[in-house]
């Protein structure tokens, strides 16, 4: 009997499992080498319905606040209503879940907040990948923003043609947060339901710019099970080169109480993101995760004002005119600069 | 003809919005009182597809660090899915909804939050009442805990004798982070869906406490669009005598910078249950609310923590054991005090 390659492997789980693992240590010594001071604190977890993680965290460092990078592996009777809206294939069928996952806040308001995921499902006869990365920034600098996609557009490009700018304008809609008509931050790459048997974008935005864009390909050619994951395998080992330059570059630049309120404000954002849109929070406090793994995502310390708005020709009002709206950073880059 | 004193009047949406605005007015000049420096600064707006409100904000008080007492007053086509899952004859048909809202976050660790809100809807054949109110103190005192309930308790029975114990009951089961397993603070009243012409719980738990005693009871004699509406304003009467001498006795109490970061972490859970579980929230978010009206609830300054646990044998962790539980205050009082 030949092997169906668009099947997963008899060991798929083992080998998404370790790369998983072997993600999170890489990336965590990466980032415990940019702060230079803190070290991750590991805490190892079981799940009662099945399966577990290790969550760590690095706070008050060098260059980070807090944040958190975790592992975890879950297992149960059927996917919450959530996901099986989407794919209803999945009802009534046991699933399994792995992924790593992390947010990094630091304390510098010139360094941005970054967060990565990446996540394997099976359930009865379906599977996919899903995940993605995005850069957050406070006080962004267009070739940080540059730096960052660029990295993402080669790393997909080696991949699929199609993969960068199907996933980047998919980003843009995922990461929108509707009640203020922002985008979460400079955005990067974002995908889901990736089993290689269908169309690239699979969100649920009709008429959407990712949705539109997609429609307009031609078919795409079947992708196995072995390609969806070299593909996931390069978006995870991206993410030091994608970020830590931005880090490195910015660490030390001086910052006053203007930047770290402005900072601390923003920060606000990023909860209500977490708490009212994000697919992987509100898949965590469906399926009775350890909420602390899954808040590990909300900043250490956070201030909300109302009616908050910036000065015009600021840094703060570029941030929101130029770099909080969905922008072709590579090909048609904004005009910006001209307040800082 | 005769008028069926079980639909609303003629005149009813006139009379509730002037009520919700007066007391709008009551409490602003009873907090503004106990707050003795600063005073609130309103914003008038209006909502694209019908209607509006007045949001009153105080900040930087003698009290109160940040705070928000909000009139609404709004209309459409159609109610958002989460209330037409509740109420499936309003479907397809026009809706109202006023209501005054509040949350008031004080400086002092030792002057708890408090949050009211109170509502009325109409649409088409279906009428109702909803609100209550709810403390959430962050160095509690039982005396206090008592005095509130008590106030509210009088309140009720003023009006039927089952309010109080279905209200407090069903408050517990409302203000309850699932992803916590912690009440939201102490209590107070909730309900929502009265219309006069079923049971006091119109909740979704089945067999919770809530659910259980009610179903326990005979069949409530229905009550009129009057007397629900007479039962509300005497609720929005009762804020200024349940909360005030609480603060009035509690705002000079001394505190450190313990109490401080106490007092911000547990900022933290209002943030989680606002965002996620809050039907005000989800409801104006999901109907293209005032966001910066909406959001006002949430605290000023925030912190999270990764694994934050009370020492044991403090006034930290009997706020946990004993105060975020459910408990019966006004007949069996939990013993409290041995570690304070």
């Amino acid at each position: 009997m030949t092997e169906n390659q668009y099947l997963p492997p008899a060991d798929s789980r083992d080998r998404v499992r370790t790369f998983m693992t072997s993600i999170q240590d890489e990336i965590c010594a990466g980032l415990e080498q940019l702060d230079g001071v803190a070290k991750f604190q590991e805490d190892s977890w079981q799940r009662e319905e099945g399966g577990g993680g290790r969550s760590r965290v690095i706070k008050d460092g060098g260059y980070f606040e807090q944040g958190g990078v975790n592992f975890s592996e879950v297992w149960g009777k059927q996917l919450p209503p959530s996901i099986l809206k989407q794919r209803p294939e999945a009802a009534g069928h046991e699933f399994y879940a792995t992924g790593t996952s992390m947010v990094l806040h630091p304390k510098n308001p010139y360094c941005p907040t970054v967060h990565l995921n990446y996540r394997y499902f099976e359930a009865g006869p379906v599977w996919w990948f899903g995940g993605g990365i995005d850069l957050t920034p406070y006080y962004p600098f267009l070739e940080d923003t540059i730096h960052f996609h660029q990295t993402l557009k080669e790393t997909c490009d080696r991949h699929h043609n199609e993969y960068y700018p199907v996933f980047k304008l998919w980003c843009d809609e995922y990461f929108f947060l509707k009640h203020r008509q922002e985008t979460r931050g400079v955005g990067g790459i974002f995908f889901d339901y990736q089993d290689g048997q269908n169309r690239l974008y699979r969100g649920s935005e009709e008429g959407s710019p990712a949705a539109e864009y997609d429609a307009s390909l031609p078919a795409t050619k079947p992708r196995t099970w072995e390609q969806l994951f070299e593909f996931v395998q390069a978006c995870g080992k991206a993410f030091l080169p994608s970020y830590v330059p931005i880090g490195e570059k910015r660490k030390d630049t001086p910052y006053g109480d203007r930047e770290r309120q402005f900072q601390l404000y923003r920060r606000g954002r990023y909860v209500e993101f977490n708490l009212v849109y994000d697919r992987g929070t509100i898949f965590g406090l469906q399926t009775n995760g350890r909420t602390e793994s899954i808040l590990m995502s909300l900043p250490p310390l956070v201030r909300w004002e109302y009616s908050y708005h910036p000065e015009e020709n600021t840094r703060e009002s570029e941030l929101y005119n130029v770099f909080l709206k969905p922008q072709n950073w590579l090909e048609a880059p904004p005009q910006v600069g001209v307040y800082s």
